[in-house]
Formats: structure tokens, C-alpha cells, sequence
């Protein structure tokens, strides 16, 4: 494997646009099967999710079927669908994870619980799971009904999981992987694993993209997790400092609480439990976080499981899909410098 | 059709003991596929799980899957699981009503959202829901997949649909046959439905189940709606008067809303927005569901309802299945009596 495939550190500007490229006509159809499915004879339903759906999301999880599809030289239309229904996993997640942290900006937009409330972001995002599993029901095969609905009850489980551990400074490094492999990279795992089965593919490729998939999630979900603590909501689009306002452990506060001081672990304990967590709070963690190396250890680990993500998918021929995936890792880290 | 098994009034005390005995030794069955399955190494969701599924809750859906499958003289067992899916799912949608109605009780309980706050109450009902899918794919019918995911869109729409009528008394008895039919006749008919697939006959059986299972489900919410302004906490294990300070319209206030003066219409305008909707207007809409007959004319509407449920079931033979789903209409109806 090539030097620069596989770098220590990602090149300066990697970009997805290989893989916008190399999806652009799928994603155009994705997109397509999107719009139609999220109608009702109930006007705020298409309304709510529109908002949401057509309202700067990335569609990087489809597009991860499209790639991988790509990957596989898979020339049928069946993943359409079942892009379309990750995405829609996808999106009635982050309805519902809204109502749960009570968050007002997302994508540097109002979110939908602060514009509708959160008994309509609830129901709604009911509504886009169930028809995620229609979506699943048309296509007709039970061996991704069969991940997609363990893929669903793991990142619920993921969220709970998290949940239960808010405000516990005490939340171990192995815990926190734990959880972000389920609520972030099962989905993940699951959208890139699929494509496998259209393209009728044997295990050991199967397995391969799910690697692939797993080890980008939890990769994604550590930069975003370093990125909160070192952006602001202009870049971000969101509030920067929401998970520490939250009292949400991610890996870069566990590092500074492991790594601190009897007194830097206090500040920690009194800051992450809500009763001391203002703008001078965040302003001492951020210096607390730069002193520990926490974020820049936090961006390492992203970087091992992005260098893993790579690797697993060594095992298929080059070309312009193998490059686009490789190089949405790279995106994906680099999104923190 | 003799006159006992279609009555015009209900029997005195009609009771679901036919029902309890036909799916008794079937219902252990699925007690212990809900109580293996809700489990998780996340400890709060066995936790919150099991405080709705262990409280209280009369597993009516399954007892109609069960029941229905012994109407076909069903020999199998496929349907333990798939029973347990149908109360994953409505123990789901009680736990995401009580976040969207900001409910504290529940079958006289303190509701799960009030224990546990309502991040728990969402993320646990998303659990319940996609773990019901795990339980249908085992399963494998993509018919019985098609069924309940498509009841579960129905029945997340019109919850919505609900909430965008909250509050509207000018909502129309069309409009508000609609909502109940998709928030919770859905997945009755759907509960027996699926009992005609998996015992493998024909179209025919299951439109007679599926409407059976509609029309019971119909009724069954009508009744709760007129029990609401007839009953209290203690008899109904929720508070008394909950849909009239929700603004929830139900049937009883569009009956009366219709057939009300200018001045009546506008204390129901009043009290439905919320504006007064204290314990003497509660006792004022008391006094007008009885001089309109709103309360009785419900009733005579979820008798109407009840009646076409019990002559669904008219093509298949007398025995003890036949008489327990008969008397099981019987029950729903005259639990406002």
C-alpha cells in the first residue's frame, strides 16, 4: 500500500469530492426515492422531515452504500432503496437526539424541536423509522432486514448507553468506544455492509466493508467529538461547546480528567455535573484540554481507526472507488484542522 | 347469528376470562419471549422496559394474535414471537405517547416518563421498536415484515395527525375516525392479521381478521375516549379529565361541540385551547356531554363498531375461539358501563 493511501498524517485539503463524484447519479436517485417516501396525507410529517432532509445534511451514509456498491462494480438499482431507508434511520435519529440533549442548532439551522416542538420531532422521527423499514420490506431481502433492524436496536441501545453515563467523569475509554461504535459507527457499518448483499458478495467482503464502515464511524464520531471543543458554531454549525454544556463525556474530556491533577479532576467533576459549567468554565477546559494533549490524543485515535477503515479495504482492486472511500477517511479526519 | 352472540346492548359483565383461558398456555409463551428479549447489557432498558411491560398492561394485542391464530386452529408456535413484536410495538408507542402528552400516570402508575425523564422514555421506546423488527425478521415473513411495518408508519402518522388536531374543536367526526383508526385500530387489526399468515389460508380470512381487529380497535378507543370524562383515576388507572386538559379532541367533545349553542361552542373554544380548562369547566363539560348525549352517542357509535367487528367474524365456525373473540368485543365496550 502506497505512502500517500495511507498516511500518518491526512494530506493538506483531503475532500469527499470523489466520492460526490462517484455517487452523484445513485445519490440523485437516492434522493429521489427520499422525497417521495417521506410524503403523508399529513401535512406537517413531510413538512418537519423536509426540514431536516433537504436542510444541508451530507447524505454521507447513502452515499457510503452507493461507494461501497461502486467498490463491488454492483450495476443494479436495489440500493437505491435501502439508501434511502439508512438515511431515513439516519434522520429519525438525530430527530430524536435532539429531543433527548434538547438541542436548538443543528447544521447551523433552528433544529426541528425548537421550530415544532418536541411531541412532533418525536412522532415524526417514529414516523421516518417505520417507513425506513417499508422501504427495507420492498426491497426483500431479510439478510439486510436482519442488519439494519440489529443495526436500529444497537444504536438505540448506544444512546441509552450514553445517556446513562452523562456527567460520569468516571466513564472509561473503553466504555466511551463502546458506546460510539453503537450510536454512531453501527449505522455506519450497516450502510456500508449492505452492499454487500445486493451485489450478492460472500462473507469475507461482507465483513470487509463492515470493518470498513465501523472503524470510519468511530473515527467520525472522535473528530466530531475533538471538533466541539476547538470550533465555534460558524464552522460547525452547531453550538461549539454543546457537549460540554451537556455535561456529555466524550474522549477528549476522559483523557483530561485521567491525565489531570486532584484539582483539575475537581474542576472536571463540578463542570461536566452542570453546577459550574459557564464561558469561563469552557475557556479553563479548553486550556485544560490543550495542556493534557487530550484533543490532539483524542484526533491520534481517530486517525488509528481511520488508518484501520483504510486498510480493511486492502483487500479490493484499485481504482476511482477504492480511492473515493479512501479518501472520505482522510475527509473525515481532516474536518478537525 | 343468534341474539346472545350480537347483542344490541351489551350483557351484563361481559369479561375477556373466554380470551385468558384460549391464549393462557400461549401467552407464557410470548411472556417469556418479551421478558428474554427486552433485556440488554444497557441496564436502564430492562429497567424502563420492564416497568411498563410487567405493569399492568392486560397484553390485549397478543392475546389477539393468540386468539385469532386458535380461530384457525393454528398448531405451530411462529406466533409467540411475533405476538411479542405487536407488544414491543405498542409499548413503544405508550412510551413516546406519554413523552408527547407529558403524561404522569399510567394504569395507576407512575408513567416511565416522570421516573426516568422523558431522554430515557424515547431512547427506550426507539429500543423496543427496532428490537420488535429483530423479533419479525427471525420470523421471516416478509408478509407479516410487510404488515407491521407498514401499521407502524399508519400508526406514527396518525399520532401526528393528532397533534396537529390538538386543540381543533372543529375538527369533524370523519377527521377524528381517521386518526383512531391509523393511532390504534392499526395494530389491533394488524395483531390479527398476521394470525391468517402464519396459519397459511387464504386473502379472504385475512380481510375478515384485519377487520375484526379494526372495527375492535375502533370501538376500543372510542370507549376509552367517553370513559375520560366518565370515570376517575382510581377505575381507569389514569387521571380522570387527562384529553380535556390535554385539549385532546375526542368524539364526546365533537358531539357536543356540534350540538352545541353559540355560547356552548364558545366555552369548548375556550376550555379546549387551554385558556380555562380548570376543574369547574371540567365539571361544565361534564354537564354538556350529558345534556347533548355526547357521551352516550359515542358509546351507541363504538356498539356500532363493536357489532361489525363480531359479524367479521360470522364465516368461521362456533367453538370457544369464535365465543372468546365475540366476548372480547363485548368487554371493550361495556368497560364504560
Amino acid at each position: 500500500m502506497s505512502s500517500n493511501v495511507h498516511p500518518l498524517r491526512p494530506r493538506a485539503q483531503p475532500s469527499i469530492a470523489g466520492l460526490l463524484a462517484l455517487t452523484a447519479p445513485g445519490l440523485t436517485a437516492v434522493n429521489h426515492v427520499i422525497i417521495d417516501r417521506m410524503q403523508s396525507r399529513v401535512a406537517l410529517i413531510p413538512e418537519l422531515a423536509g426540514h431536516l432532509i433537504a436542510g444541508g445534511g451530507k447524505r454521507l451514509r447513502p452515499m457510503l452504500t452507493l461507494g461501497c456498491a461502486a467498490l463491488l462494480e454492483y450495476a443494479g438499482t436495489r440500493h437505491h432503496k435501502l439508501a434511502a431507508a439508512v438515511e431515513f434511520i439516519h434522520t429519525a435519529t438525530l430527530l430524536h437526539d435532539d429531543v433527548v440533549d434538547a438541542s436548538g442548532l443543528r447544521r447551523g439551522k433552528a433544529t426541528a424541536n425548537r421550530l415544532w416542538g418536541n411531541p412532533a420531532s418525536v412522532l415524526v422521527g417514529d414516523f421516518l423509522f417505520s417507513r425506513s423499514f417499508e422501504l427495507m420490506v420492498e426491497d426483500g431481502s431479510l439478510k439486510v432486514l436482519k442488519i439494519l433492524s440489529h443495526a436500529s436496536a444497537v444504536i438505540a441501545e448506544g444512546e441509552v448507553a450514553q445517556l446513562t453515563a452523562q456527567r460520569d467523569v468516571e466513564t472509561t475509554e473503553d466504555r466511551y468506544l463502546e458506546i460510539i461504535t453503537a450510536k454512531t459507527a453501527a449505522l455506519f457499518s450497516a450502510a456500508c455492509q449492505i452492499a454487500a448483499i445486493v451485489a450478492e458478495r460472500d462473507a469475507a467482503v461482507e465483513a470487509a466493508l463492515e470493518a470498513y464502515g465501523r472503524n470510519l464511524g468511530i473515527a467520525f464520531q472522535l473528530v466530531d467529538d475533538a471538533i466541539d471543543y476547538v470550533s465555534d458554531a460558524d464552522t460547525m454549525g452547531k453550538d461549539a461547546g454543546d457537549d460540554f454544556r451537556d455535561g456529555k463525556i466524550t474522549l477528549p474530556v476522559i483523557l483530561a480528567y485521567a491525565r489531570g491533577s486532584d484539582e483539575e479532576r475537581e474542576f472536571w467533576q463540578q463542570a461536566m455535573s452542570g453546577r459550574a459549567a459557564g464561558e469561563a468554565e469552557l475557556a479553563r477546559a479548553g486550556g485544560l484540554l490543550r495542556t493534557t494533549n487530550a484533543v490532539a490524543d483524542t484526533l491520534a485515535r481517530a486517525r488509528h481507526y481511520g488508518a484501520r477503515a483504510i486498510d480493511a479495504l486492502a483487500g479490493f482492486p484499485n481504482g476511482p472507488a477504492k480511492t473515493a472511500l479512501t479518501e472520505t477517511v482522510e475527509f473525515a479526519i481532516a474536518r478537525a484542522y
